[in-house]
């Protein structure tokens, strides 16, 4: 089993403006844009791993995130070739879980998160490439 | 000039029990612990990039962050080839700099820090690896 960092999420009302400081910043070109759970989210690359810029169009965490936080860093997520086993591991662990099963996720992957609470209040995302998606 | 996710920093008051966690959960084992800047600061390897976690040792900013915000990510590093370019880069795009020239940073690495009023919240810092220290 292993663990890369894939993302960090980071929570905007601006993402094309933030994608375009990135962008310049860090030769992070935008790889991947989608409307996916009620935001537009922007993928952009860097040498290894990508920002996820979360920009909400309608009322959902993001937007909750935002009201209570400000911008800034939302989540990190993890990619791992097995997920299910991942998940396996923190439920042993006694660590509390947000999705107990993986579901799909934005750019096609699946996706589960653990609730902060049991990770130092970090929110953790964990990542499996599909097959497809990792192609691109 | 190349970059890639180098760490997580994570601020806690709790730092081993916390490195025991990811070290369960992501197989990362602790590869580096020193003093630093008034902190305890260690740092956990995945196969790709560490998470640094942040443990207060006296008054100080993350002290100061974790009354403010409670535990959870301070900020996200950035390795870069060429730290003194990237510093460039940045004050060519207006953005606003905490540290103008790199100074020296945990685990013998030259780094310096964005402001994160230009960084959509996100307070990011740039590594450069000293030769000796990337060898460890």
């Amino acid at each position: 089993m292993s663990f890369s960092f894939d993302h960090l999420g980071v929570a905007t009302e601006d993402g094309a403006g933030l994608a375009s400081t990135f962008e310049t910043l860090f030769d992070a070109p935008l790889v991947h844009e989608e409307r996916f759970g009620g935001m537009t989210v922007r993928f952009l690359e860097l040498d290894a791993g990508y920002f996820e810029i979360l920009e909400p169009q309608e009322a959902g965490t993001i937007s909750e995130f935002l009201s209570r936080h400000g911008p800034g860093i939302h989540h990190v997520a993890l990619r791992t070739d097995d997920l299910v086993a991942a998940l396996d591991r923190a439920r042993d662990a006694g660590v509390a879980l947000v999705d107990e099963e993986p579901r799909p996720g934005a750019w096609g992957h699946d996706v589960a998160f653990i609730h902060p609470k049991s990770t130092g209040g970090v929110l953790i995302e964990y990542v499996e490439a599909a097959a497809a998606a990792s192609e691109q």
